[in-house]
């Protein structure tokens, strides 16, 4: 069998580069073409040393003409808006698309309140969101992949058994999560310079981060609940990893071992998550640079609560890793190729 | 006027060197008495290089006889159940105490429950709850205070205006704290060892920790509500600094500016407390090193529920700081004397 | 006896804020003007939110003609080149200046080959180089002062003994200086974002860097050698800290307690050097926050060389603590006033 | 071809979870059999929760009778001493075996002098120094490989082009490392708890440490030179990575870019060393969980002095990495397999 051609467009930021990492060795597919708007020109290892001898190639100008007609499958790792535009011409030409942007995970009234009007309304009825472990069948027959946010990702894959089972009061969910700060990109700004961020912890868009609507559409969606959802991001100092501590109330009376049972047969044959057992809350350095979600919890029976603590590497569950899972559901590959790598600890 | 005589009772620990830091310059104390029952017979500069040259005393072993008869005051930094033995002691010699561990902040019955059976359970009603900025009055008169911990002092600043003002749900509250890793002692241990701990962010002890009482107790005996917290600590590859993200449901209608205005109201006159304004949540590298406490906070009216944003230094305000503050009120000096000190940024 | 009236040009960058955690509590100064050219009508506090309620003052466009009459020192923490015009004038005004940057460090020859012409070479020989405790004597009379560079600061005093005593080979010095991420200041960027440079440590400059003739300008003049070193800057993933490991060759036979002992005859009046003993090699985290210069060292009999490890908080010895010792000195002050804080360990 | 069985003895510690990364996904071997005497009992998951649902072993006690007769290969990431005792008997049993520790590096003279008495020293002339790159013909043949320290390695790669071209001073070799926590292994002490490793960087072992002559050694016997080295070892606040800067003085007159040229015309087999360009100095984070050594290096043609800047990731080519390298040249595999992953970045 031939190889599968992949073109990368926005190929020098980190989830660019983690998209680089896992194609790279993959067996069926072969990166041919990578687009970087101000860095074109350059060889990707000039932007990227690590990648220094792993592949060769020269960044492009982002322009969907000069996206060879070989190419079947393309990942945009895109600002939002120019990626609507970009994919929208894609889209007419049958390629694959799998996008990392946000501009096809939510309904558009929702865009338009949250981002303001969509460049191509029409698109997004055909974008199947991509959280494969929940939506693995429509994935499947997509042309169109809308790959989830990070946030959203340890979020739902937390709250989805629950859910589904309706045991969770959908209408109070409090999600308290915690990123590195790779979540945020590559591009330099006083947020992100290293001694503003270090050595310290602090809360943003509190209540108001696009990812909030996201987790909530994801939700209703998959359980046929109304799902209301009270978002806190915060900004850790270290690179990468989202930790989301996540507060429902439940509506059935269970134990935490219960609970983990439930959990645990919810995502039997799922290799990328691993449910911890009592006690076990996870770090999110033990799946670091991997594509594992891990999710610990608890009840307590006092006031009939449950906190789940559900952690992912962002740059991989939460972006490149579930970029490339989606991509081998949409061509029919084993789903782990290339993805199943240990994760790197410490 | 002579200086006060200081005992520093276990003082090769972080809150030790800590109390060393704040008293060592303060006008109208001297340090004379330091005890560290492993290091006993080394100079304090031996065990904490960087004070070298400031503070030229040897550690003593702990014994409340060898405490010289001309102590005036006791900072006791000592494990729980020890300190309780040795307070016992010093109380009847009538020597001033503050206690920055655990043995007098919560009544015997939690006590029993949370840590086991008091070692002289008559002297718990003795003791002053030492959070200065509500119990001032108290602290004033106080022969034994006991110092708040990190996680209370954070929740229990952030929480006390709503409290009071009835405008909280007392009965669901979520207190949602991340910690650097001082808080965790000096005490080598696998939990803390850099390598275990950088980079990666979890959960512990997930309601089930001891300060989940400790600040239940002090803001229901501050706002006469019964108070229900459900409290998740996490630990954060940083050293200093504790922010707790509070989740309450308002009883009242209230916009966030008006919430804001009732928090600078409630701590107008409080030189350690500071406000931050609409949308400015506080990083706890803003008060690094430093006693302030700072507090942001947005109300979401949709769902009428609010989230407060509360940063302390844990080693300072959520430790030697705030007992240095209570040792001020109990002596009559200036509340600020000593711990005046702008936060070391970045 | 009124106090001195201080201006800081240039408030918005690190070492302007750390001016003023160090001039703020300064009982003999008061801070009354402040500038920063891109922020200008903002307050203080917008720009740096840990000084909130320290520090109520609007910072002013740059501009010298603004600068109040009754201003009598001012400290310029400004780009070079911007720097230098800027002091012409004042120094004109009969104004005490420090000049934190680079222009008045070196002579002019060396100025034009490393940084280009220089806008007015006029001065440079009325400028004294601010190491204080080699200088002092000039620094009392001066009216400007060329504040060292960082890492010049923990070469030259760990060298300064050995030179002047003559027992090392002045003509093969080698300087490799680890820094923290404030040295690079301010302004965001790729090379100092924090994902870029967390979790990694490199060289750069090598045998390149601005500081290098400063060294040995420096050192030449103050021992009367010709000085040449080999200087290596590193960045760190931490915010403050300098330490550089000195390879000197010896030119007479010493032992290490012998060493230790010429220096802590050297600095035996100084109150910020401090040596370190035996095996016993300082961290820069023991200087954290502080004005100490903290050394150790070790000899090699075999081979005859010495290895001196010379560590100081980049912002405050390295700085603006360096830059008050040396207002304080001008001024006729107690050296340490204002600067006498404990280091904030950890 | 049946697949070779694999022990790794010591499988608790870091450079053990390593070599379980590698070699789970190796095609060509199987972990058997793992040990670790203080968890014994436990999974080797319990220990290494990021390995969860990835290799199913239960650790157990060290003792080379039970390690199966089926065993192809034992890596042994022993203490010193015990790892010599235990090769012992393992090496009569006629098993391929790769050393991580100290025990078979160097000569027995130097063992002495630097560990004490050796507990087998008839074999240490038996092993082969496990330096891939340097001696690939000898480790074809060993039965017994003594995998290079994690300074020597970057150290040797460094320096080693260099002086087999003898345009090098071999006698006033001066190498400064940096090195991440990790290196110090995963036993908790005050020295590597977080709190005091955070934000700070030290020196020590100054001129004493065991990795020193394990250089000299290795440089003279690749070079037939008498190399003599200065090293001074740091510990920088971070996971992963060795960047040693190592200062020649060079025989020849020789530029930069033929200097490099040189480099990569002695490396250009090698599929794991890559050489930067001019003024590109490698950091470590670009090799971050790979086995790459990256080299960068600058000519000071003034004083006839070079700069070489040789960065590893100490678990990987300064461990388990190059074991697994030495394992694949020990059985007649491609060199690469297992360990051809792109770098973590970041």
């Amino acid at each position: 069998m031939d190889r599968k051609k992949v073109a990368i467009l926005g190929a020098s930021g980190y989830t660019g580069s983690e998209l680089i990492r896992f194609l790279s060795p993959h067996p069926d597919v072969e990166i041919t073409h990578l687009t970087a708007e101000k860095h074109a020109g350059k060889l990707i290892s000039d932007v990227f040393p690590h990648l220094t001898g792993l592949l060769n190639l020269e960044l492009q100008p982002l322009s969907t003409k000069s996206i060879p007609n070989n190419i079947d499958v393309v990942f945009a790792a895109l600002p939002h808006g120019t990626s609507a535009e970009v994919i929208k011409e894609l889209y007419a030409r049958d390629i694959k698309i799998i996008d990392l942007g946000a501009d096809f995970r939510i309904s558009n009234k929702n865009y338009k309140k949250w981002y303001g009007p969509h460049p191509c309304p029409e698109l997004i009825k055909k974008a199947v969101y991509g959280i494969t472990e929940l939506n693995r069948d429509k994935v499947k027959k997509a042309k169109l992949v809308a790959n989830p946010g990070c946030y959203p990702t340890s979020a739902i894959l937390g709250l989805a058994p629950m859910l589904k089972n309706k045991i969770a009061d959908a209408s109070s969910i409090i999600v308290d999560s915690k990123s590195g700060v790779t979540g945020a990109g590559r591009s330099p700004s006083l947020d992100y310079h290293f001694s503003e961020v270090n050595e310290g912890v602090k809360a943003y868009k509190v209540g108001e981060h696009r990812h909030m609507p996201e987790i909530e559409e994801a939700l209703s969606n998959y359980s046929g609940l109304k799902v209301n959802v009270s978002f806190t991001p915060h900004l850790i100092p270290m690179d990468r990893g989202i930790l989301s501590t996540i507060y429902v109330k439940l509506k059935k009376k269970i134990t935490t071992g219960k609970l983990i049972e439930l959990y645990e047969k919810h995502y039997e044959n799922e290799r990328f998550v691993r449910i911890s057992g009592e006690k076990a809350y996870p770090s999110t350095n033990q799946v670091r640079g991997s594509n594992y979600c891990d999710i610990g919890m608890r009840v307590n029976t006092e006031n009939n609560t449950a906190v789940i603590v559900s952690v992912i590497d962002n740059l991989v569950k939460g972006a490149s890793g579930q970029a490339v899972q989606n991509m081998n559901v949409m061509l029919g590959f084993d789903e782990a190729l290339g993805i199943d790598t240990t994760p790197v600890f410490p």
